[in-house]
């Protein structure tokens, strides 16, 4: 275990690209990364149905640049690459359920994308320090929990497969090409700035909007468990990620405090909002196959290797979220 | 153990596509096809740098069908797969040192292409039996050896990481939209109509056009142990794999006689051959990045499964290669 790090000599005044940086949890990581000094570039599409939203960067301006631009987009990636300390790589498809509708957009900004960056790197910039943004995805159903990362791969859906190769793309460009790289695996990340106009980011996101908007929520099954990361401690383990040598060409899982049902979740949901209603649903049949059942993850590893831990407990994460949508919700629906 | 299958009643009159048809492998599993009596439709780009060569099917004009196109042409792919009972699906980038210097091609057609080829079957050919031919290099550098099915995957170079992505396709379309598909990891396979030009395929294809040559070949490092699977045997897998129901949804590993170092398989060629030397060199330094050093497979799944064994000794598969390169060798190179 280590005290909390100070980040200002690593990243005042150092160059950092964010891609999907103004998603949720990109837009928070250049939020923190203004403050301690950095000059921050973000490179987002900006897609309907993806992350991006401007006000996710709402009293930035000016202290940030934006490029709205594709991952796909080839061309301009030498140039935004180019003298960069820093690559916080985020952009991404997230949506179980569209990756197994339009699998090929999947594989183009999951897989294809990821490694145009890493080449635009190995060409332009070999020796920057990059951090991807990977997913539990990757795991599937659990064979036992709490997962760790020794757990085998066999995802369940086609962002599962693809998010394997972007963040292998991303490991083999570290060992083989020099260029100094971490994944972290993520697990559902909550905080402001999430997506809530649907599910594609994750579930929560249409719960807290229909607690916000009045309306009584679903929850499918209810007895899954599940873990949660604050947006605060997922920035803090991006930014150590890419601070600390120890983090080159390895993966690390990121967890939160300790995992709870969605039937509970959804029951302190409704107790801090002060009020709201839910209906538990039988799993949807077509949602079935893809669905991993239990997840939480095994955390230590970055805790031992970096000294991250989760400080947010579940009931402050929510409440924080939950407060941050009374005020903002307009602007993401 | 069971016997030797009869495959008159599972194949004859039946339709069958071979992508990469005209390679080594397909081309193989063709004659053999044809010869049970199947229709056999062969789609194959004949991209000079892969194992397409229309020598592979040399007697077998009129009894076969041969689209010349890339299974990278999406368009095309609609009207190849209805109608067809089963495919082989052996169409690939195989080299590993290209899929380093050109990792987006090595993408496009192993990983991009087969979720096309894939979403083609889903849509116009749903209950289709489909076999996809993967390899070895998902494991990486073995922790264990001999290496089964549970070793993790920790693929050392893009090819690696691109054909995980094509097996997970399929065996996630198998699960999920009820494609029946099957994923067979070979290892070095030898026989009449392997690439002998360079090392694309194998590095043996280059000992055995020296030897047959007469000009010394190159032995890298040398005390690496492998394994090898003689084609026949190979093909004898990928029927039986199609033709079983215990094989939907699963993976293989295929294997071959026991193992032997690079340096006592030279000698066994320069044996065989009456003559012909060879120097043992240390590995160049671009490639000692991605070398696997010893890598031996278990295949005992696929024979309690599937009831496939390795047939040809290693003494009988390098004689019959060689007796065809000293004929055929003008059509290789």
């Amino acid at each position: 275990m280590t005290t909390a790090p100070s980040f200002q000599k690593t990243y005042a005044r150092r160059r950092v690209l964010i891609t999907g940086g103004l998603g949720f949890i990109g837009s928070n990581l250049a939020r923190r990364l203004v403050a301690l000094g950095a000059r921050v570039t973000i490179v987002d599409s900006l897609i309907p149905e993806y992350g991006g939203n401007r006000r996710n960067l709402a009293g930035l301006a000016g202290r940030v640049r934006v490029h709205v631009a594709d991952v796909r987009d080839w061309p301009r990636l030498p140039r935004l690459v180019q003298g960069q300390d820093f690559i916080f790589n985020l952009a991404g498809q997230t949506s179980h359920m569209d990756s197994m509708t339009d699998p090929q957009t999947d594989l183009d900004i999951n897989g294809r994308a990821q490694l145009a960056i890493l080449e635009a790197c190995r060409v332009h910039n070999p020796t920057l320090r990059i951090v991807f943004a990977s997913t539990r995805q990757v795991y599937g159903r659990p064979d036992y929990l709490p997962v760790d990362e020794r757990h085998p791969l066999r995802p369940v859906d086609v962002n599962g497969i693809n998010k394997i190769a972007g963040e292998s793309f991303h490991l083999l460009y570290s060992r083989v090409h020099g260029l100094r790289a971490t994944a972290l695996r993520l697990t559902n990340t909550l905080g402001p700035g999430m997506r809530v106009k649907d599910a594609r980011q994750t579930f929560v996101g249409v719960w807290i909007r229909c607690l916000v908007e009045g309306r009584p929520f679903e929850v499918w099954g209810g007895e899954q468990r599940r873990d949660f990361t604050y947006v605060d401690d997922a920035v803090e383990a991006f930014l150590l990620a890419a601070a600390r040598p120890a983090a080159v060409g390895e993966v690390f899982n990121l967890g939160g405090p300790p995992p709870v049902t969605l039937h509970r979740l959804a029951e302190l949901l409704v107790e801090l909002n002060g009020g709201g209603s839910f209906a538990v649903r039988t799993f949807p049949a077509d949602r079935q196959k893809i669905d991993i059942g239990d997840f939480y993850a095994d955390d230590r590893r970055i805790g031992r290797k970096l000294g991250w831990r989760p400080r947010t407990d579940l009931r402050t994460m929510l409440a924080r979220t939950l407060a941050y949508y009374r005020r903002e919700l307009r602007h993401y629906v």
